[in-house]
């Protein structure tokens, strides 16, 4: 009963089989191999984006950083909400990979407010040469809390960048997550919606590790490509990254993976509902739940792992609970995870 | 008959196996799972090192960068070869990672010699605050041009280091090669010649994507891992790094591979003494040989894959071809080259 | 009637006239001069700190950023006030600095609370790897928004920081105007509260331009000295800034600059209180006065210069005017803003 | 018997005045006020570069770093001279203003060999992706071992540069004794020859400490601006820099000072070719003389000062004097140094 992360659990055995495939004879490095070139493609198609710029990198971390430095002048700042990953979970990253560019948290919820956003925006900037300068808006899609940024909002949160002429970076670490809660597609999540950079996550939804960064302007490819190797973040056997990618996209296994992990999310809060105070409908594959003491005690006692968000794990009143489910976890999992806590 | 790169053939079977064994069940992330452990524990046994710092990352840029990077402030400068990979194949991500530092090219050939060392040492922070002050040496084993350091170079740099207090680092993106063809153990290529953080390199030895980086001064164990995971190098799945290196180790895969590599140069090396000019008799998987215009084209018709080093793709005159072998180089490859070479 | 800001104002005589003392013969440049280790030990003497180290910079942002950078590793964060000028002020100096380090803003007003900056620190630093580590404390004394902190709360504040094991750094941009407020002496204010960096600003006071920075560990001095030299900082004919200090220290004058400049804007404070709704009592040089749009529109037609805090120059409704006064603010300037006012 | 430096002199008399002059009232800070606009405008006139974005900042290492880091990327090398005071002087100052920006030293002596330069930028950039790519060309005029550029020697360094598409920056922190020397006009020396950013040195030639940047492409105005304040550069009493400038350029000071200080520099390689060997005929303000033993000890015996750039200062052989004079240097002390010398 393994609710900690996406990235606890394995890849699907698809992936570690088109390794298998990819791993045969002598091909360029770098990038230059016909199966790297064959996975940009699928993305462009994916994503309605014949002319996008793609390139995979290993790690969110890397393909937030190296997206926002492309995007981000060390002088101005870029506006994320509290909640943000790369705000609280990438160890001063963005500032590293910026060169030293500032974060304006957008007051509010993980899931931005547009108007908040536009007083945000008005607030910075208006200092001349003394001020940080306004610089890219970030969201993440879904958020760091497991909410869903409906459309219309990531319009109108890319309707106020624009207004002042700044470029919007989607974190879609979870991405295949929200498209299936939003029955999205790709392009409508990103471009169509004014986004000029998306991650499409791949490794919280079954990969080992590979998240594809897409610009819609292709103008940012090669400064993108000269941080991402100055970053250390460019494979020399870059057909192990491609080859898991391309098991992602075959047939829509992406969809299907997060559709599953949505689902398990889905049946682990009607389930609770009745023991727990659950933050939300959960749409993706994430939830946060108010534990009662005892439920959280039986719960430890009966092996199960997740994160305690608020509260104590040992002490007094309740906790919440951060539970995550993946492709991988087990409906017998969400099941029994139930059963204890109802039965407490 | 591919010779460009040893980041051009396939991973070894065994280790996508030890991929696809890795993949089972939810374990913890970002290098906390039992394997990680496992495989950082057999990293110190190798190099008879049982309070050393090891961490994986996943490309040698990381790998040298990250371990410069802990060793140096952005006012100091690293000494190093000219023909050094921090130097040449980097894009500046030395400089990055340290925050400015510079490189100071010893001068002389890719085997740094001590004397020319204790020269730029010398010549080096002498202008109090107005100079870049004195770093870390860093050299590479074996070299970017496929040269050995005998252990007693070895032993001589780090003496000199010393003697002005600084930290060696050594690049050891072909340390299998090396050993092989020191027929010396881990401890002696590093700690006990005086090397203070070493890269023990898998990706070019048989693996997907992965390095393995060793303090041999547990202090800096901290200092690294944040600067990992500020830099974007830290897996969340981080089995699937520890897995490769696991296979690496088993049974002494890496040194098998190695000598394979080494012996296909060498063969190549010999094959090639009556039609071609090699320089030095290779001891590692590398050589450059001067071939003929007409041995050239004879081979460029045939398929033969390398890169011109010096002298013209297209043009007139000899060209100077870097030829390097690999564990998955077929003996037949090297049989057909030599061949072909000869018939011209 | 010019109360825009404290670097508005002329230098006072006497500095020109050190300048032109100083200004004879040949001595050794970069600080190594006579009058510049003179003037070094005089600021140990008055902060009653012989061990300490001292420097001089030419500019606030520079002597903030580069205090900060000697205290803060690039994978921490700052904890400061959203008023804080390293924060609103210094288009990202201190992320620059220190090599992309984070700030943290400490909920609150710009005197910064003891138990917001505890509940702050233990906010941060609690995600392992992942996460900004906890990095220095900084204050300004007197504010950004013209207010003092008691010595008892730096005190307690110092105590937080301490309980952490971090440094605190006191930007003094007005240390002088603060020193008179509290009728305080430097080491009361500095480091016999607990702060470890302290920059003790001359430029608002009426220098030329001149911060000295007083570290109270001396192992910081030279770490400083080459990030000052690497920042462009340090200064060939360093007998130009000492001149100036040299000045400010002679017979206290700092003292008695900061004296006039308090006593201005505590009489415009009283002189509008009938009028204006001034934020607090001034104790320092600078007050925030709630100004009726009629006073606003007579003041401006008059000449009077200011900055509007908050509301609109042109448009209806109050404006919060911030007014500076300065040695050199003329009591008959304060006197006829008064007499506009009130008039109105 | 100061020849130190041309730090080591004192500021001309009528820059002392024109502060004095200049510290009287309330003006706009950071560079607003009349008195600083005035002086870019001359400065425009000086170069007949009416469009031209002119700024002001206190030391050459600011003034030559940021200049650089406005022109080049992180990602890209600044080719220079071996002897650069960027490269040899500024303690990793330029790799830190760019982000970590690489030096490439071109092979030769400290004035920069057109073809030199074309094979150091051929030998750059050839790497794809994976090494530094090619940045500005940076030269020194006159060179940090006294020499001379060539106007045509300038001219065909910025055709090498332009056929590459590479801009160039000219550091004249002796720009003055290069113009009288030269007896050439700013604009020739600059945008004419094909120079894109210039600094024209005040410092060195008789000012407290002010250099002002010319970039001959205003596009680069706001940038810079921003990267000043950023690197704490910008002065709030912006003033009392633009007064220094402002006597600097007043009846054409600059000219005189640095006519004087070459005239100096000339009397004194005169006197002493009887008794040491001066390198090559100096036409700026700086010579390199090759001292006897005896003749070095006599004139320390007397008081002489100056570096030792090469031998020992106590030992055997003869020293390498680097002679510096500057417009204070008294032809009486000239005078005396040859007498003691010769009579050695």
């Amino acid at each position: 009963m393994n609710f900690t992360s996406d990235n606890a659990g394995p890849a699907h055995p698809s992936v570690i089989e088109a390794l298998a495939r990819a791993n045969d004879g002598h091909v360029p490095g770098y990038g230059a191999d016909d199966l790297s070139n064959r996975v940009r493609d699928r993305i462009r198609d994916l994503f309605e984006a014949p002319d996008a710029a793609v390139e995979l990198v290993a790690t969110g971390t890397a393909a937030n950083s190296l997206a926002l430095a492309t995007l981000c002048q060390p002088v101005q700042t870029v506006f994320c909400t509290p909640d943000a990953h790369i705000h609280e979970d990438e160890c001063n990253a963005p500032e590293f990979f910026t060169g030293g560019a500032k974060l304006t948290l957008v007051p509010g919820g993980d899931v931005m407010d547009p108007a908040a956003l536009r007083t945000a925006i008005e607030g910075e900037g208006t200092r001349g040469v003394h001020g940080a300068q306004r610089g890219p808006v970030s969201i993440t899609q879904i958020t760091e809390r497991g909410n869903l940024y409906p459309l219309e909002t990531v319009r109108a949160l890319c309707d106020v960048a624009k207004s002042f002429g700044l470029p919007v970076h989607l974190d879609g670490a979870r991405f295949a997550n929200a498209a299936v809660a939003l029955n999205a597609s790709p392009a409508e999540m990103t471009w169509r919606a004014g986004v000029d950079v998306a991650v499409f996550g791949g490794t919280k939804n079954g990969l080992l590790g590979v998240e594809a960064v897409i610009f819609f302007d292709p103008a940012k490819h090669w400064e993108f490509q000269l941080r991402r190797k100055r970053g250390g973040h460019l494979f020399s056997k870059f057909r192990y990254l491609a080859a898991q990618m391309d098991a992602n996209l075959e047939n829509g296994l992406w969809r299907e993976l997060a559709a599953t992990a949505n689902a398990r999310a889905a049946d682990l809060a009607a389930g609770l509902s009745g023991v727990a105070r659950v933050s939300g409908t959960p749409r993706g594959n994430m939830l946060f739940a108010e534990l009662p003491r005892g439920v959280h005690i039986r719960l430890r006692a009966a092996g199960a792992q997740y994160y305690v968000w608020d509260g104590e794990e040992h002490g007094n009143g309740p906790v919440t609970a951060r539970l995550v489910c993946g492709w991988s976890t087990p409906a017998s999992d969400v099941a029994r995870f139930i059963e204890i806590a109802a039965s407490a």
